[in-house]
Order: structure tokens, then sequence, then C-alpha cells
């Protein structure tokens, strides 16, 4: 039989820090901590799994458990020197939630549970504060009404009906603040508290401390399925089946008078990365004030000189955490009458910026190797792009109008318009993609949704370590908090700062690294990181930040080895770009582009009615390209570039509308029927399942051929310069066999007149992507004639899937609501899907050709999931566009550690 | 080294009748006829591996043939009597082409060779016919001229440069057949034809036999290669690769005068299956005069008068043949005065009707087992198509008016424009699908593609052995030949009939079981055989052709074993059609042509705004569904039958069109705009990748519950009635395992309801169709869910190809035509791609579930090689449209016996 229950306490545990997957990162860490001699309040950990048992089996517990906590029980009441039920000397205890991993504020907790009419008394004995005790017992009936009786708001527009009283109360007594309620009043409110539940439910208050403990529990459990925690999870792809622990904790107060207190803290910033003891703190209050966002607290630096000892205890404590986890912390603790307790210790959730900082400090340090600076749990490699996003434009800056200042909670510079609920700023971004800036009171758990769609999060209220900073730098979006000069007003909807009113079409201005609020649009700049890779004004020298990621890449690309990086690069400037990058090749050059560029030419051999008019139609576009191509190689300089050859549907290139095709027809001096009628030829039911591709090649033979002399005169031009050149010519949409044989054979022949021609010869290779299921069962074949592989992920997933990207909004929410999938496809590549058609190209490929070149260009090639599934299955490179070449080189490195 | 040359002669041979791949069906068969002592002119063959040596060396030979050459050349003068080249007694040859498989007319031939100057002389005076020996010559000269030294016109603009300088002699000569020139004419026409070879050519005419031979030998490879015949081996889907043999077989001659003749049979009659003789003789006449139906040939009849002891030998002959080789024989013979040569022997080509009767007659006769009868070298399952097709309705044939009557060559019923060359027939086809006879005066191999696309053909000329009708019998077309009434005026485009003028815009009906023309379009009824099954106004013994086709099919049936037929239908009648064509099922019933029926409803159902809205517009169809279902259950009395839940976009129910809306829009009381709107939001860029399949059901699962309502409550009704049901709901569209579990969750949910309601239970499977490359790579986890799955090659196909059905036909002439693909996908199953696909699901579903039940109700499900594939690769039925459940019944046996 499992254990069900881990005592931790003292300075022993049944469990550890590396059972997270059983007793929750709260309750692993808890039992650490003791382990390792710090003071945490003594309590059990029930476990996950009692969690799924407890749903497998209809909301019951399993019958073995009363046993196993009760002897928790007695050894927390043993170590803590009180009873729980005890009207003497009463322990009280929380029950708190914790999952494998955190989920904040997504989950219930409820305190002082262990309360009732007796144990009161025991309490005003034993601390001798009768304010304090009424005033627990009071929060304590409160809380457990609103979370295991179930009486809190289900909506926007109920009322808690505790919070309803006690404003009441406030009223009558013509008092403001809580603490101005004396022991009557507080007395008062319980009664008319427990009326209201009897009222409400229908029975007493339960008065039992077992009763209320399992009620806790099993209101910790059902939380694990609320809305909110299933949106979470899905969000960050967590499964459902993980469940959460249920912690019974010893409570300790913070709320004891002013030589009690409670605070959160990061054993370095968790914004700027900077190696400074950073946290908050309330003198006589309880964790919820300071997390909630409600009272603003104080910084750390001010409890050096308010509580100096409990400071050195705890800076000392900042030290042997970051040692023993080897990881900046994010820690909770209490100081009760001047003893400190440690509640819980976990990572601390950082930025990109933070991440890189954390990373490269720590590994000069000596703290931890390069590998574990590297690890995905460190640095997201999707956190790389803060560093390498834009920021405000300095010159922009100071002509803008700063209209107030706030904490700067999350970095990055973010402008839009105003929306002040959630759902409106997700169904904004929904229809506009961007461009929504969130601007709230405080944040809680339901504006999740809304706080994704943001581009950046506004507070009036709450600090560094509230609810929208954290989520904030989760999330990897600029945010401001308490910025307390906005006055909201969210039924008016709209926010008066200084006077000056502003409603929801307005836009404003976000700086998460200084915390300033600007009214406007206000112009950006390349990031510091990225200015120094190519604008160059700026020299690696003079940013930090640079530095730091410089040294980490690098220590990336010595751990990823062989596995390349290329680029999806069209142009000569964006190729030069992604070098900087760290790209080292392009794995998709689209000719097609060039074309847009030449629309003339290229409509002209679209609307050409012979072979001989479409080769004279092409020969005015072969300069074009081939001075492209130039253009491309020498940026590349010696690095291969992979060039598609032409694959878009040809309707694409002319108008559909009547007034576009009049004037094409007027510039081509043709009749516009002419125009008119080649627009409906080319039109299709199902144009990404028609023709294109290399469709367009196998019908129209000298298409391909001029974009083979093409590469391979300007190949040889940039060569003579003296300059190497590697092309890679790809032949697009390839299913048969006997299509790539065909072109391929243009492409050789071609290359081998202009060999004569030019009197010298450069290497080449043909090869082709695989973006049809049938390449992928076929790969076997298509090696034979492919020289390389070239995955397209796109086309893949809307052929393998049946799912156009351009369609797939219809149904694909409800989809991802329902968990019909897993991630978006189009994202994340579908790895049972997709990837399996993926693995059996690979592996019939290489059958084939043991040393087949493959690699991705689909837009997955950049994204970091699938960069790890496409260094599993066997690629040589993925190929991704200029900005996420350096999170695809993370990536990679974290593929490599196999993290 | 590998031998190149074969002799045959006498009655030994080195090669036999199994060697076709090496020694083509004609060299195999002229040694297998030697080797069984038949009179054959000795000779021998250079093989099919020397053809494909002489193509892979640039067009040379392999230098060891010609002491092989020299060798047998030395053995078939032996033999034969006469020496190649000799003054005296020359021995002349022919050289004929022969692949693996018959080509009629595709390849070259050359006649007479060995004849020049000198031997002219031995001819004469060992023949004692001056005339002959001339007219020999010149027909030699002729020939060679065309075929060898390549002066054959190459458009229909050319003239044959012979056939001028022949008419021009005759105009000169004042006669008018050729039989009317003399000697000195004929040796005149010599010197004028060598004139025009050495103007053209710039040489002379060579006058070296061995110089000769070679010449023709080499012609006979490079016509391996022209165009008509690789259009013929692609049309029957032929490798390129196999090459033909070149025979050199001694002449005889056939027009030595009137104890000399020439013809073609088979042993039994291959329209009809009659058992008589049947074939056509010319006296006094070369080979090619038979074939190429300029001159129309005698009866067999006739001959037993004519030539009665030939007749005798021939007729013995037959005898031996059908017993040596077990099929019906197709020879040709020559008499050289008085003496009987066999040229040649192969399988006769049939139609449907006549190889049904073969087949079963040959059983009865003891000659073959009833597993050879099944063959598809006997019976090419689509040949059935010609015993199900309609007949003229008798009560319309009456009223009609005969035209013309001509020779019943290949039976059926046709009607359609009339179209005078191969080009427009075909390109009428192609825009309008089928509606042409194709009317020529003789029909040569250039034609082919017009008959191929034709539903008729009908000739002026030529017998039963003519090209046209031999091709039409090939490839199952109604066909007449030998229309004399008919004068053709190619040029007017124009055919005239006893006065009476038809234009090509005019419509004629042509039948083939009669021989007769008439005009306009003639009603038809259904088949004989369909009568018999179907409509029951005909008793089974009322109809022999009933009676064949019942044996042979009770044999396919045993043969089959446990892989079932079942047949895609969608209503009550077309399931009953379906049971009497042999249907063990339904394998896909679509719900949507019921939708369509009731459109008023769906549309409500479409137009709702709300869930409720929907499923009261839902409960209004949820009756006609029901009856639907009991309607089928019924007439399936028992058989399994499988329902696929809706599919089609929605915007398929609505109009597109202004006034379409605006009359929708009044019916359903709506404004306008609204309809406007529902159809712009349902409009997609590719809807064959969008919201339809399960999408729908997912995002409305209100319709899936009302769906599996109407059948579980249909199948409750017709089981309360004492029939049994078996009802197989199909989810369709399934990628993710996830949808298949929630649509499933929907209609067992749904089922249980109605089954508490009814107080009763029925069986019933859930499933899924395969119709994703997702799904065949996901099959193993889908397996869990489906209890059956069923391929849906049509989706699976347009996905897994990334090829839309609507919009491939810009492409994929261009693919067939340049062998990109080997058949068109959409009508034979592409075996290396999706083929694999489909054994990747039935692999990864069979892992999950090993007895799972698998089928295909894609259109493939009835096309004769797909059959075979599903067979194979292990699936448990294959389903198709009604008509062709016999056809698969056939096919289905022939995978079983490994055929």
């Amino acid at each position: 039989m499992s254990k069900y229950v881990y005592f931790f306490g003292g300075k022993s545990a049944d469990g550890n820090g590396k059972m997270k997957e059983l007793l929750g990162g709260k309750g692993a860490n808890l039992a650490e901590m003791c382990l390792i001699g710090l003071p945490v309040p003594a309590g059990f950990t029930i476990t996950t799994e009692v969690c799924n048992l407890y749903y497998a089996n209809n909301k019951t517990f399993p019958k073995e458990l009363k046993a196993e906590v009760d002897a928790a029980m007695r050894k927390t009441e043993e170590v803590m020197g009180a009873k729980f039920g005890d009207a003497k000397k009463p322990l009280l205890v929380s029950c708190r939630s914790g999952a494998r991993v955190s989920m904040p504020g997504m989950m219930d907790t409820v305190l002082n549970i262990g309360l009732n009419e007796a144990t009161l008394r025991g309490l005003i004995d034993s601390t001798g504060n009768e304010r304090f005790a009424w005033d627990s017992y009071r929060r304590f009936v409160q809380m457990y009404g609103d979370v295991v009786l179930d009486l809190k708001p289900q909506s926007k527009e109920d009322h808690d009906p505790f919070e309803h009283i006690l404003k009441d109360l406030k009223k009558e007594r013509g008092v403001e603040l809580d603490t101005q309620l004396n022991v009557k009043d507080l007395q008062e409110l319980v009664k008319r508290f427990k009326a209201v539940v009897k009222a409400k439910k229908g029975k007493e208050f339960p008065e039992d401390p077992m009763e209320q403990m399992w009620g806790a529990v099993a209101s910790v459990f059902g939380s694990w399925n609320n809305d909110r925690a299933i949106v979470y999870r899905r969000t960050y792809g967590y499964p459902h089946d993980w469940g959460t622990a249920a912690n019974i904790c010893s409570m300790v107060f913070g709320n004891m008078g002013d030589d009690s207190g409670t605070g959160v803290a990061f054993t370095r910033d968790p914004a700027t990365g900077d190696k400074s003891f950073f946290g908050e703190y309330l003198i006589n209050a309880q964790g919820e004030d300071v997390v909630a966002g409600i009272r603003t607290p104080k910084k750390m630096v001010e409890m050096q000189k308010e509580i100096p000892a409990c400071y050195k205890q705890l800076d000392e404590i900042r030290g042997i955490l970051e040692k023993h986890y080897r990881d900046v912390q994010d820690v909770e603790f209490t100081i009760q009458k001047g003893k400190l307790w440690m509640l819980q210790t976990r990572n601390g959730k950082r930025t990109g910026f933070a991440g890189v900082r954390f990373a490269v400090d720590m590994v000069e340090e000596g703290l931890i190797t390069k590998e574990e600076a590297l690890s995905a749990g460190r640095i997201p490699p999707d956190d790389l792009n803060q560093l390498l996003q834009p920021i405000f434009d300095p010159e922009a800056k100071r002509k803008a109008k700063v209209i107030a200042r706030g904490i700067n909670a999350s970095p990055g510079a973010a402008c839009g318009k105003i929306k002040f609920f959630a759902d409106d700023a997700e169904s904004f971004v929904f229809k506009n993609g961007k461009g929504v800036i969130l601007v709230r009171q405080e944040t809680s758990p339901e504006d999740l949704r809304g706080m994704q769609a943001a581009d950046g999060i506004l507070t009036a209220s709450g600090g560094a370590s509230s609810h929208a900073a954290l989520v904030s730098r989760q999330m990897g979006k600029v945010c401001v908090v308490g910025c307390k000069e906005l006055e909201i007003d969210y039924k008016a909807r709209t926010m008066t700062v200084k006077g000056q009113v502003f409603k929801e079409e307005d836009y404003i201005s976000v700086d998460g690294f200084t915390g300033e609020v600007m009214a406007g649009q206000v112009a950006t700049k390349p990031s510091e990181v990225v200015e120094v890779l190519i604008s160059k004004t700026l020299k690696p020298e003079q940013s930090r930040i640079y530095q730091q990621y410089a040294k980490l890449m690098q220590w990336a690309d010595e751990i990823r080895g062989k596995f390349v990086i290329r680029t999806n690069a069209d142009k000569p400037d964006q190729a030069a770009q992604a070098v900087a990058f760290g790209a080292q090749g392009i794995g998709l050059c689209r000719t097609e582009h060039m074309f847009f560029d030449h629309i003339k030419e290229m409509r002209e051999m679209i609307l050409a009615a012979t072979p001989e008019d479409r080769k004279k139609a092409l020969a005015k576009l072969l300069p074009f390209q081939r001075a492209d191509f130039e253009g491309i190689f020498k940026a590349m300089n010696g690095y291969p570039v992979t060039i598609r050859t032409l694959d878009p549907p040809l309707h694409e290139f002319l108008p559909h509308d009547d007034k576009g095709q009049e004037e094409v027809a007027k510039d081509m001096k043709v009749d516009k029927k002419v125009i008119a009628e080649r627009v409906k030829g080319l039109h299709e039911f199902n144009p990404m399942l028609g023709f294109r591709g290399c469709r367009l090649g196998i019908v129209y033979p000298e298409i391909t051929e001029m974009q083979a002399r093409a590469i391979i005169e300007a190949a040889c031009n940039v060569a003579k310069a003296g300059i190497k050149v590697e092309p890679e010519i790809m032949i697009p949409l390839v299913g048969f066999p006997a299509e790539l044989k065909a072109q391929a054979k243009i492409v050789r022949e071609t290359a081998d007149k202009v060999f004569a021609e030019k009197g010298m010869k450069v290497d080449y290779l043909v090869g082709t992507m695989i973006e049809l299921p049938r390449a992928c069962m076929a790969a076997g074949e298509i090696a034979k004639e492919a020289q390389f592989f070239s995955f397209g992920t796109n086309d893949l997933t809307q052929t393998g899937l049946g799912m156009s990207r351009d369609d797939y909004g219809t149904f694909i929410r409800t989809y991802i609501e329902g968990d019909l999938v897993p991630k978006d496809p189009f994202q994340v590549i579908d790895f049972d899907g997709i990837g399996s058609l993926m693995q059996t190209g690979v592996e019939r490929g290489r059958k084939t050709r043991p040393d087949l070149k493959i690699g991705i260009c689909g837009e997955h090639g950049g994204e970091p999931d699938s960069v790890k599934f496409c260094y599993k299955i066997g690629l040589n490179y993925v190929s991704c566009s200029p900005f996420r070449v350096p999170i695809a080189r993370l990536a990679a490195a974290q593929a490599a550690l196999g993290k």
C-alpha cells in the first residue's frame, strides 16, 4: 500500500525536495527545508496520489487515510508543543494546495483551521491577545465560508456575503478600516457570519476541528479542477491528471503585533537579475495581504533597519537556499513575535533578462555548471525574446508625455489601446492580433487570458510580488504595477490621471524597464542586444546584457555541436541580420518575394499564351533573380543557401478585383477580359491543394529552367569574386518521386549549360521539401534523387491534419478549450501525428541514403519544443526567422543536454 | 552471357510459350506452336533484352548479336530449303515486333525483306509468277521506305509519297485497281519509288539483304518508343521498360493466286462468346489486307466451301490450340498455294459477354478449372460492366429510325453526338464527360484516345477483326464496323446515309448487339442481367447470360470467402438494389442526402443563433432521419449498416447567389442580410480542409446527438418488428483520438437514453472513417475508442497527395502524359503513397485491437486493382456503389486466388 501522508517538522521529514510529483512543489520543499535545518512550522502533506484517488472514487478519500493523518497530526502537535482542538493551547493549521508546478493563485487555501468557540478561548489565553484571536476567528469563518462552503461570489455581479456584512458593520460603527473594529465588533461579525452560513447552507458552521480540516482538504482537492486551474494548465500545457497535494501546516501569525510580520522575497531581483535581496514585507499582517496587492508593502532594504535580527537571519537563509537549490529562490516567511518561520521556497519565476543574468552570474560564482545554466527550467528559450524585443526610442521618449510612474515589474516596451476588462482585451486581440494594454486596479486569476492577450499590463495597486507582477514575468509581458496615480472607473470605462481622462480607445505606452506610463504611441528602437548585433552603434563592451547574452549563447553553441541553425530569409539584408543572430546558412529562400518586386514581368509570364511568350517574359525576370541571388550569396559569405523554386499559386500574382484588373490590362496593353479570364481560369476551390509548388514547374518547365539559370549564374559570378558559394536548390511540394526527378533533370541540364558557358563549375545540391504526407511515405524513393530533405511543416500540418490555417479559426478554439488538441498544431509540431509522418520520412529517406541531410524550414523551426523534437528525430538543422535564431540555438543546446 | 537469338522451325524451337517476357508473346507462341507440331514458317526471335540493350547503348546492337543471327538464319534457310539473298532460290523474311503483351497495330512490321534486283530474279524463277514477284518487290520498297527509311506521312496533312506515285501511275494508265497494273507498270513503280527514296534520303535504296534486315530490326525496336505505343502503354498501365522482341520469320505468301489466301480467326466468337469458329479471310491477299479493313473479307463459314481441305486442317488446329492453351485463341494464318501456315496465335481479346461465356463454357467442357475461369487474364472485373450496362429499350427501338446496319463488333447500347475526328471526340468528352459516337471510315492506332473517350464507335469499312473491332472489344466500347451505307466526308464533316445528311451536332444511337445504327437518341433500359436481378420482369431461366453470370458469381463468392463486399447507399431503394447485386451490408450511408431532402429544416438549424434554437430545428429533422434509417434497416434485412454522421461543410446547404438567398430569407422569414452574412461567415479558403466532418459535431454536439437518437430509435423500432439490425455509427474526418472519444461519448450516452426510454437494447458499434493522414499515423490511439475503421480514400487521397479533386484538372493531364503518376490516383489507389498510409493505419490499429474490423468506403472500393490491394493489406471489406458490387466480388475472388 502507498504511503499517503508525509510528515515534516523540526529537523526531520518523511519526504524531500525531489518528491515533487508525489508531494507537490510546496510539500517537497517544506520537507527539504526541514532537512537542511531551516525553521519550518511543522505539518504534513497529503499526496497528489490521494487527490487522484479522490477523483477516481467519486470524491471520497481512501479509507486508510484517516489513520495516517491522525498519526501525522500527533507528530505535528508534538513538535509545535500545541494540540489541535485543544481548549488550552490549541494548534491551528492551514490547508494549502501544492501541485507539481507552481500555479499561483489558481487553487484554494484555508487558514486558521481548528478555531471554534472552545479553542478560541485557548488562543486568547496562550497569546494574551483577545483582539488578535477574534480577528483570526472572523477571518477563518469568512475564508472557510467562501472557500469550503462555497459562498464566494460566483460572478462579477455577485457580492461576497461576508464582505457585505463587514462593510455594513463598519458603516454602523462609523469606521473606515478593519483595524478600527474592536473585540466586540469582531464578535458581532462572527455572529453575523455564522448566521449567513446557516441561512445559506441550512446548517451550522462546523465547530469540530477535524471536520473543518477534512472540509478544507476536500476543497483544496476540488480546486484542482476549477475553471481557472484548468485554463491555466491548458495555457502552460500541464496535464490534468497530475493532481495536487494538500499541505496541512501549523499556523504561525504575522499579525500578532508590531514584532510580527510576513513577507515574500526573491534571493535575487527576478525582473532585472540584479544580485540584491529583492522582496516585500508587511508588519502585523497575514501572508495573503502581501500577495493580494491590497496594501502596498515595504521593500526588503527597509526590513534591515526595522527588524535587523530577522533580516540578518533571513539573509543567511537566502545564501543557504541558493547554495542548496543552486537557483534563485522565491520564499515566503512569517515573523511571529520576533521568531522567523519559513513557509515556502521554490525556484523563482524570472524575466528573460533576469534568467540570462542569473544563469551567467551563477556560473561565474561557481554555483552551477554551464550545462545547468542552459537548462530549460532556468531559461525557457522563448524568454530570450524579451532581450530581442524593441525598447522605446530614447529620442521619442524624451518628447513623450509621461503621465504616471509605477513599479517596473516586468521589462520591455509596450504600446496599445486601453482595455479595462480581460474579456475585452482578449476579443480585441483575437480580432486585431495585438495592440492592447490591460489596465486594472489589480489583477486576479480570472484575468489570465486577458493578460496573455495583452501586450502590456498596468495596475494601480500591488507591488513587485503581486499577482500581476508574478504572472507577467512568467509570460514575458511588459508590466508596471502599483501605479497609484491611476484612478480607474470600471463602470465609466475610464482611467483618470491627474485630472486627465483616458478612455478605452486611447493609446498608452508602458515602459517595463522604468515603470513609466506615457500617453499615446511612443516609437520604439531595437533592444540593446539587437543594437550591438546589428546596428552596432552600441559597442559590445557598452552593454552588460549583451555580454551576458553573448556568453550564454557561446555556451549554447558549444553544447549544440553539429546541429545547425539556419534562417528563412529572402533578401540580402535579412540574411545579414540572421547571420548576426547566429544563423549558419539559409534554410529557406523563397523566390516568389522577388517576383512580387517585379510583378509586371511576372504577370507577362503568367499571361503568356505560348511557351515562347513565357520564355520571353522569363528572360526579363532572369537578371533580377540573378542579382537577388548574388546579393544573398554575398551576404551569406560561404554559408549554404537553400533556394526554393517558385511555389505559390499563380493567381496570387494577379489582382482579383475589377479595378485592379483594369489597371493591369492597361499596363500590359491587353483587353481586360484577358486578365479576368486568366484569373477565373486560375481560380481554385482549394488552392492549398491545387496548382502550385513543383506542379508549376512541371507544367511550365521553362520557369524552373530560368530559376536554375539565375541561381547557377549568380553562384558562378560570386564564386569568381572569391566568395565561397553553396547553393541548394529545393523543389517544393513533391509527392511523387518522378516529380523531383523531372525537375532535378531540368536543374542539372541547365547548370551544365551555364558551366559550359562560364567555363567554370560550382558545387550545388538538388533536394526537395517534404511537405506532403505522400512525400513522407515515399521518402525512400524520393531520396534516390534528393540530395537533401527539408520538412515544410506548415503545409505538412495542413495536409496531414486536413486543416487549413486560413480556416481553422472556426473550430480551433473549441478544440483547444475542449482539450481535443494538445497545442495549436500550427505553433508547436503535432508530435503524435505530423511528427510521426516526419519520423517516417527521416527513417525511409536515410534507409536509402544514410548521410541524407535533413532540415526543417516551416515556422515550427523556431519553436523550442519543435526544435527539440527535430533534434531528437535526427534532423541536421532547423531554419527559422532571423529573430528566432537565438531561441533556436538555445533550444538546440537544451535538446543536446536532453533537458 | 545471355542468349540473344532463339530459333524456331520444323518441329523444334529454342524457346517455348512460357518465355513471353524474353521472346514477346508472338515469339514465344511461334516457338510453342512448333513444339506442338503445327506448321509454322521457320525463323528466329531477337529477345526483348536486346531491345533494352539497344536503347541503353545509344541505339546500337550488342556486338555478339551478329554471329547469333547469322547462325539462326542458317538454320532457318535449312528448314525452309531456301537461302536468304540467294539469286536462285531466295528466302524472304518478315520482321515483326512482339512485346510481352499484344499491342495491336502499335509497332512496326516489315515484309518481303531480302528482295533486290538479284533475288527478284530467283523469286520469279522459283515461283514462275513474274507479276507476283514484281508486286511483292514494289510492296517491299514502299513498306521499307515508309517504315524503316521513315518516309511515311508525319501528319494528317502529309501525303505518303509512295501512295502518291501509285495514284499518279494508275491515272496515267487509266486504271482503278492495283491489280489492274501489269508487270511493266510494277517495274515502273519500283523505279519511281527508288527515285523518291534517293531524292528524300540522299542515298540509294539498300540492296544488301542483311543490311535490309538489320534496318528492319532497328526500326521494330525504335517503334517501341513511338508516340502511339507510349500512349497505349500508359492507357493500359504497361511499363515502358519491357521492350519488344523482333521476330524474323520466313515469308509465306497468301497472294500467290487463287489457291492462296490469308486470314485471322478466333477459336470462338469474341463478341458474343458463341462456340462457333469465328473469323475472316481473303483469297489472294497478304495479311495486312485483312486487318487494315480496306477490303471487306469473307467469313470463316465460306472457307469451308471454298477451300475445304485447308478449313478442315484449320478447324483441327483450332481444337489443338484451345486444348493446349486452355483459352480461346486469336490466330493468323496464310495459305500458300494450298499449304496452310500458322503465323501467330495468342489468347483472344474478348468482350465482357464473351469473357463470361468462355469461362463458364470451358469449365463445363472440362477444359479449365473454376479458379482458372475466374482469373483476371480471362475476365478483367471491369468487363462485367458490359453485362450490367443498359440496352436499348425494345419499345423505343421499335419506334426509332434504323438508318443503317453494320457488323456487331462489340455489344452494348450507345448514344451520342457524331464526331469524325478522335481529337474532337476527346475534347468534347473532356468538357462534357460523355456523349460521343466516333464515326470513321476505319480507325487506326492514332484514333486510340478518341476511341477511349467515345461511348461508341462506328466505322464504314473493316470487319469483325478490324482495328476498330479489336480495340473496342478490349476497351468494352460499343462498336459497329463495316457499315457500308455510310458516306463520310471528313472535310465537310458530314455523314450521308441514303441521301440523309448527318452533321457533327446530330445524335445517333448504335446497337452493338445487332449492328443497327439509328438516328437520334434512343431510350435505354437495364441489361438482361440487371433486369433479372432487380426488376425481375425477366425470369432467371429466360436469360442465358444471366445464368452464366450467376454461375460465375457463385464461384467467385465461394473463393472470396470471408472478405465482404458492401455498398454505399443512402436510400432504401438503392440499398435493396445493392443487395440484389450481392452486397452484404452498407459500408457508407451518408446522412447529408437526407438533409438535402429537408433543406428548410436544415437551414433553420444552420441559421440558429443559439444551441437552443439549433435543438429546436434539429428536433424537426429527427423524425425524417429516423424514418429514413428505418427504411434502410428494413431494406438491409439484418445486414450491417454503417451510417456516417453529418460530414459536408454547412455552406453547401445554403444558396450562394443573391436570388437564392432572397428566396431562403423569405421562406425562413428572416432578413436577407442574415442569410448573406451566414454564408459569408461559412465561406472558407480551402473548404476541403475546413469546418466539416466531425468538426461540425464537436462544435455543435447537438447535431451528433440528434443523429445518434434517430439511428438508435430507428434500430429499436425495426428490431421490435423482428428484423435484425446492426447499426455501425461512423464519425467522419477524425484526426485526433480525442475527437472520436468526444463524439463516441455523445453517441453512447444518447443510445443509453433511448434504450432506457424504449425499455430495450440493440447492439451497435461506434467507429470512424480513416481519411486523414494523421488518422493513419495515430491509428493505434484511435483504435482504443474505435470499434471499426473505414478508409475514406477520397479524402485520404486529397490530403495525402495535397491534391484537390476539384482542382487537379489543371495539371493532372501533364502528369499522366509525362508518366509522373502511375495512374489517376482518384481512380486507382496510389499504392506507394496513400496505400502506405493505409498500411500504417491497419498495422497500428490492429496492434491496439487485433480484431479491429476495417473496410474502405471511398470510391476506390469498386475499382478492381484497389480491391485487390485492400484484400492484400488485410481489410475485412470493401464498399462501393451498387453497380460496382459484382465487379468488386469478382476482383475479391481474384485477390483470394492471388491473381
